[in-house]
């Protein structure tokens, strides 16, 4: 099979490299043309000769540096200070990107209305602000693949910084425009395109909300017992969820956004359409392109399609409620459940301080403890098959001494259970607003860990805070060893949050973790990323970056900082 | 926080492109001299004069091209036909190479002896054999993440080709050595590192085998009831595992060996060593490294460390058979209990060939019906649980008009009847041997659609089968809509093998299907990875791959064409 690559491999191994024949045939020119000048009298002719020998090598060198074969960097990784500062359009290039995209799609899908260009600024939920200069200057409403598809053509032959936005609700500045530029808006692509219901799975356009999904297959026939498994924030659509793998309560059942997606349709910087996978479940076809997708924020493709699994809503499940003196022995009795291999559809803490304020509200008609408590939710075919769980549940949490187990016996009282959890957000911004100031702002931190050090880093984090006067509380995905520490500051405390949150990732890194379990790293966590990572791992993200998006087009200085002048200490 | 950065990219607005730039400069230059002759009289002096702007435009070119800042291509994806052929060392680079490898292990750790080589030309198993040309000069036998670098340090200077191979057990001639270089082996590395029970987790070295952890992990104390979740050939080490996406019965399950690893540590052509993730079950810090490098053949980096996930052993489990009239009756069964959300921790699909096969052997005591037969596997937490499951898919069985259903009352029957499936290579090669011909060889296809497409395409498999005279079975793993067709051929029927194994494949790209669910790419499905992703994911992964390994040195010719000059048809 490989006869005629191979006997030409053997040929090339009597071959020089690329680099040195290149060289060689540089100086035979030189050399050329200095015989030439040698040899003749000193004339007109001869100046001629040795101008046309010096163009002809000029335009020799410049034809090889534009050659239509590519050249790579000989290095595996790019090291920030190993790249130009990036050059984007000018001025006048920008005019006449927006003037052919306005051309491209004559209706009210290119703006650049005040309005348009706030919302785009900032979603209001990132702890840190974008500066003034840091607003887009026009917003482009693709509707199909098609047309991101030729929007980013201009955009790329203008070279225009450009940010991918669809719900908008990522926590960590991923949506700023730290350059100005465009804004790439995929919400009006939200067409659900098709349910293999006897696959489970879903083809969905990049601007579909999960929640948008979980109705349409609730209100279908067939379908009403199928779901997305992922459950992030109230309003993210697939593509942002992607992009950041997000996650929430029912990841310790369904994992992340990563494993619950078969394929994506994307566009590159250049315009370049690709689809990553085919929909079966299993595949070592290639590389594995929508894993590389997934996380990457924007900075590599514009995802405009995704297919995704679905999930089966469990055919019985009630909720457990369970109290222990302390966090080890929550995380202990965790630990013990997941070493028996008891799957649950979630493992949600509240600390002592949540509870406070839960207690606090008004929003549910309970009472508990001011414990550190966790919510569980237990699956199963059927009532037989749940109350042998509960069983195990109840005798994990006892031999962990805890204080208190309450189950629900109906489907209304688990909904009662779960929703002091559910509602904890709200729970905690109605204390923060009236118990605080009504000018305090939360801070949102998310952090993992693996679960064996769960409670010492919440301990360190707690002896970390008890030298600040900023209330917190800690919400864990426990079953992740995910938790966020969510901070009250007044607008002058935000550099001290802001310190808190920095040592608080010092702390898990220390204890193996993670500086971001679902929320990403968007501008706000790239120190941390390296930190975590260190130099060369983030040199090789910078090399993939770089590969796909040569003119760092696609959302830069998001995830790594891709500018050697760029001195942020984020 | 993005002032500066965004100060200057502000001023970038109004600077021109790198490219546009540099040849301003460039016209610029030679303007110049152009006026400095005319200017002038004709004389020596003029010569020189334009003798050294010619010098100085060189040299100044050339500095451009070997400047210490990278430079990319200005497309996101690399075609075939943009690339120049591979320039690999000379025989003097190999022979220094090999010299300062000798210098680097000096015990027999790097070795040219004939028995080595041919052990590493070729497993036996794939179908299509090297070429005589197709041989590795040399083995070397690294024992460190340490040493795979500095190796990888004095290959990449010297620009040897590189083949990674460990448990040499892979199916598509993932190991062979297309263009004669250097193996890397790093089956020496088998230490298990770490395992954190409280985490479920364990960090091995590349070369440690799932079977050696498995049972390393059966003779610890605490960790008995733990295992990998993926259970492929035997044999096989992790490293290659990962770089196939592996999995094996317990897939649908647990899912690919994908979705059983936490990080990896790797080795990049130019020896830097990287690490993708810390240890937490949910991250989403930064790029998914993992999952890039996830199914990538060697031809990314050198895995050196997993971090694998642990299983933990279901508290009970048995065993079902259950024979259908057809096999859609099996996959629609199938599939009703998925759409109930009934989780099995194996579905094993056999034809009627392979029951006539398991009849025909002398491995079990039953005999069955020659009828399709799913063998399944129901876990739960104990016997009460695991009884309400077989309940229901005793009777999902029956609604598909199931002529058998039988299932284990004990551990030992359990075993008893799943080794009937555990068994059915060996019963097959058992029956090609005694009822076909002893010179006959098996063809072993691997390919996956979603699980609806299924049983339409295993009729069309077998209408085609049927235009052939070569016998053939089919295993399925129907869990995940993944099947192998095992085809039985006389050596000089290898093309018309070959050729049922293109037409069957394609007859699953048409299903939505995948060219391998699990095998992986290797040499043996190129061309069918490009039917089914298409030229632009091919160009986006070999973009990719030039990328982290631009002189093309880790296992070339592997999922994609690396060469123009390659004109093989597979």
């Amino acid at each position: 099979m490989f006869l005629r690559t191979c006997g030409r491999s053997l040929k090339f191994l009597n071959c020089q490299p690329l680099v040195r024949s290149r060289s060689i045939r540089f100086q035979g020119s030189l050399h050329g043309s200095t015989k030439n000048v040698r040899h003749s009298n000193a004339s007109l002719a001869a100046v001629a000769a040795s101008l046309i020998s010096g163009i002809v090598l000029g335009l020799y060198t410049t034809k090889r540096l534009r050659s239509n074969k590519q050249t790579f960097p000989l290095s595996s990784i790019t090291p920030l200070n190993d790249l130009s500062p990036p050059q984007y359009g000018t001025d006048e290039d920008f005019a006449n990107c927006i003037k052919e995209l306005m051309e491209l799609l004559p209706d009210k899908s290119v703006t650049t209305t005040e309005v348009e260009i706030e919302h785009h600024t900032d979603n209001g939920f990132n702890p840190s602000k974008p500066l003034s200069h840091q607003r887009p200057k026009c917003i482009v409403y693709p509707s199909s693949t098609e047309e991101v598809s030729a929007i980013m053509q201009i955009i790329n032959k203008y070279n225009i910084p450009v940010v991918p936005y669809s719900g908008g609700t990522s926590l960590e500045g991923h949506t700023y425009s730290t350059r100005p530029g465009i804004v790439l808006n995929t919400s009006r692509m939200n067409k659900i395109l098709a349910v293999h219901v006897d696959d489970l799975d879903a083809v969905l356009e990049a601007g579909v909300g999960w929640q948008q999904l979980n109705e349409y297959l609730a209100n279908h026939e067939g379908m009403e017992n199928l779901m997305l498994g992922c459950d992030c924030g109230p309003g993210a659509h697939v593509c942002g969820m992607v992009n950041t793998n997000a996650s929430g309560i029912a990841a310790t059942r369904y994992g992340s956004m990563g494993s619950n997606i078969l394929s994506i349709k994307a566009v590159l910087a250049d315009g370049t359409v690709v689809k990553t996978k085919q929909r079966p479940r299993k595949s070592s076809a290639g590389y594995n392109l929508t894993g590389l997708l997934v996380g990457s924020e924007g900075t590599l493709a514009i995802v405009t399609e995704v297919t995704v699994k679905l999930q089966v809503k469990p055919a019985y499940e009630t909720v457990a409620v369970v109290q222990f003196p302390t966090l080890r022995d929550c995380t202990n009795a965790v630990a013990t459940l997941f070493k028996k291999g008891i799957q649950l559809n979630a493992v949600e803490l509240l600390d002592t301080e949540m509870m406070k304020c839960i207690n606090y509200s008004n929003l549910i008609s309970k009472s508990y403890e001011n414990l550190p408590t966790i919510f569980f939710k237990i699956a199963g075919l059927n009532e037989v098959v749940v109350n042998e769980y509960i069983k195990e549940v109840k005798k994990v949490s006892q031999d962990n001494d805890c204080k208190m187990f309450e189950f629900a016996k109906s489907e209304e009282e688990a909904e009662e259970l779960f929703s002091a959890r559910k509602n904890s957000l709200y729970m905690m911004l109605d204390y923060g607003y009236n118990e605080i100031d009504e000018n305090a702002k939360m801070w949102i931190t998310d952090c993992a860990v693996p679960l064996s050090r769960l409670a010492s880093t919440l301990e360190e984090v707690k002896n970390l805070m008890s030298q600040y006067p900023l209330p917190h509380m800690v919400l864990g995905h426990v079953g992740d060893g995910n938790f966020h520490c969510d901070i009250f500051y007044m607008p002058d405390q935000y550099q001290m949050c802001k310190q808190i949150v920095r040592e608080m990732t010092e702390i898990t890194l220390k204890n193996e973790g993670t500086c971001s379990g679902e929320h990403g790293v968007g501008t706000g966590k790239r120190a941390m990323l390296e930190l975590e990572l260190g130099e060369n791992t983030i040199s090789m993200m910078r090399k993939l970056k770089l590969a796909l998006d040569p003119k760092r087009l696609l959302n830069p200085d998001k995830v790594f900082k891709i500018d050697p002048l760029d001195e942020s200490d984020e």
